[in-house]
């Protein structure tokens, strides 16, 4: 029997789905979970979108353009203009779900061994798709203490060699919920013109941010146009995640005709989900407001509560939906594989995301977890009660150094 | 400005997608371009599956089982069931389109530098999937002489070396149409255990057969169940080319789950492409007899007419809808070019893809072209003119060279 490849043994299962095992276990015996392991919405997809799908009229359902319709890229010049982001449909390659975006930027920008820097801790599959790519992640370390800020620019420094191509950001950030400042920003700009890197941004959470505070893109960084590459997606805009459409925008053409090329491989995008995401611009701003508002509602839950069990800390994040939480615990992976084989209350308990999945240093991440506050207000409640009660009954339960740790905050 | 890699520089355009500027332009000018190029068929997707999007129901577009819905997984057992294949949903890794089942099966089984052998010509993607993956393509020789039937076990043996983990086949052939017999199946089963190879076989025309012939799966090989993964798709079988929905099924536990964490790392298949995939198993056979008798019609009407130019050669496929034929022309990038850019025949051309992007061993197909015959008998009647006119005129015909190799058959 021929073996496996040596890339294939190297790729993590998912930290968000590893678990599911455990949660159907609990299931089956009665236990109620709720699910804040994973960034799948609960909120509607705008009835418009739905009712274009509804009213497909299509004889065969056709490939498109490998780099997507033509109407749905003029379409998302539309939308980014709004965002005062003036970009054109030759400058765009829609890719399959935001996934292909960052696999057509790491194939299209590095070789197998170059390197790409990523504040930690990341979006766990970016570990996968380096993996695939053979692209080496060089981590940086963001802490909860700041809030998960932008690394100083000695740490960049300092992980920069002769490998490096690029740097990669999430803003807002999954798994911190974190959301860039212009003078980040600016930093960031400062570090990839010295070095001549490429600047991956994966800024598919654009419209969730709160407390009045704005998102920057950087594909208004002036003066760094060629090395910026945009990674987007209408999944978690729309709560169209089913849909798989992203894409990939660049003013550096060269960029863009590799891409193609990657995409012309894949032949073209999901026909179905152009057609709704196209549909889906037309959303009326109302929408947003309303989830918004729900989103902004459910935030203040999960932070507060967390805030006021002992020995715990969850900054606030200024965007997104996604907390990670500093919990009194020993091991994230033990205390959420706990809290579904061996943990209930009143018949209920929750499902969280590890934090050591969303790093790449071994080590970093044990004593934190990422919470996806995707249920309505009452389910959070219920959620937030039943860790309330686990960490008083976990058994490994940390006391001085977290206790610590949080006191500097 | 950075610079992109090489992976990326390496990538070769799509052979069948780089003359399209070529007939944009010639539309401009107002020739009616048949388009015998790609495979896009025209055939009507089945009204059930239109009329099931149509009716979808669902509130939130969601991610689904990044191995696929298990509701669709199930309904492909019955679907295999029909073929004699039996395969459980577990075997299977519902994909976004045959190409990401491809990816998947390099990825899990190959490493960087690893050899993969493949009869040329064969489906130009294989090319960039096995560059974006870091595989090497080890072709061997399939002749227009012998209706591109399997190369004998001495081309295998001598291209196998120590790096050799796989040998792909598509069955039926995209690009000869060709059709593999059980012997030569069971030829491909001996070098596969004796080497003990994956044997990867792109099954994806598998409906797509004539003359009563019929369609062997390497998954009812006996004895090489571990060697096995098959790369399957709809999109030809439903003309639902833009669902992008496809499947890697392997009784090869690892293999599975191997390609289960690159499935992960995407997070899923396309929602609405799968609601289409699985209704298209209802598909009543009439569908089936009627598409069929249309691609017969079409495949005696393209052979017919090139087998009557003279100095032309096209052996009769066994499958699929595709053809590849000899012409007496010097260079079939330039022909296919100069139908476009300085032929026409009453305001009429046809574009077809050069077989050279079909090959990997430089200078060959020079003097073959692909034919996709997707397009109805009276104007596949007109491109045959059209082609049949363009070779009295075309300045770089060839004489006597073609006609020899021509008359051995």
């Amino acid at each position: 029997m021929p073996s496996i490849s040596l890339k294939g043994k190297a790729m993590p299962a998912s930290p968000i789905r590893k678990l599911v095992p455990f949660s159907e276990e609990a299931k089956k015996r009665g236990v109620k979970v709720y699910h804040l392991n994973i960034g799948q919405p609960d909120i509607e997809t705008p009835e418009n979108v739905l009712r274009k799908i509804r009213n497909i009229d299509l004889k065969v359902i056709e490939y498109s353009h490998s780099a997507g319709t033509i109407t749905y890229r003029k379409k998302l010049v539309e939308y980014y203009r709004k965002y005062n982001i003036d970009v054109s449909p030759e400058e765009m390659i829609v890719t399959t779900g935001g996934s292909e975006a960052i696999l057509f930027a790491m194939n299209s920008c590095l070789d197998a061994g170059d390197e790409i820097i990523i504040p930690e801790p990341f979006y766990a599959n970016y570990n996968g798709f380096s993996i695939t790519s053979g692209v080496v992640v060089k981590p940086i370390n963001s802490s909860i203490e700041d809030g998960f800020a932008l690394p100083p620019m000695k740490a960049f420094e300092e992980a920069i060699t002769s490998r490096t191509k690029g740097i990669m950001i999430c803003n807002p950030n999954n798994p911190t919920g974190y959301l860039y400042s212009k003078e980040e920003l600016e930093l960031l700009k400062e570090i990839v013109r010295k070095h001549d890197l490429f600047l991956f941004a994966d800024e598919v959470y654009r419209e969730f941010t709160y407390d009045g505070k704005i998102h920057h893109s950087v594909m208004n960084l002036k003066g760094i146009e060629q090395n910026v590459v945009l990674l987007d997606s209408v999944s978690k805009r729309y709560s169209l995640c089913g849909a798989r459409i992203g894409v990939l925008i660049s003013r550096n053409r060269d960029v863009v005709s590799t891409a193609l090329k990657f995409a012309q491989a894949r032949l073209s995008p999901p026909t179905f989900g152009q057609i709704a995401s196209e549909e889906a611009i037309n959303t009326p701003d109302s929408y947003f407001r309303d989830v918004l508002a729900e989103y902004y509602k459910r935030r203040n839950v999960v932070v507060g509560s967390i805030n006021r069990m002992e020995g715990c800390f969850c900054p606030t994040p200024g965007g997104a939906f996604y907390a990670v939480a500093r919990l009194p615990i020993d091991n994230s992976d033990k205390f959420c594989q706990w809290l579904l084989d061996s943990f209930n209350c009143n018949g209920q308990t929750v499902m969280l995301a590890p934090a050591t999945g969303f790093y790449s240093t071994p080590g970093r991440g044990l004593d934190e977890v990422r919470i996806s506050y995707v249920l309505n207000v009452n389910d959070l409640k219920a959620a937030m009660n039943c860790l309330s009660e686990a960490l008083k009954v976990y058994p490994g339960r940390q006391k001085s150094a977290v206790g610590s740790r949080q006191s500097n905050n």
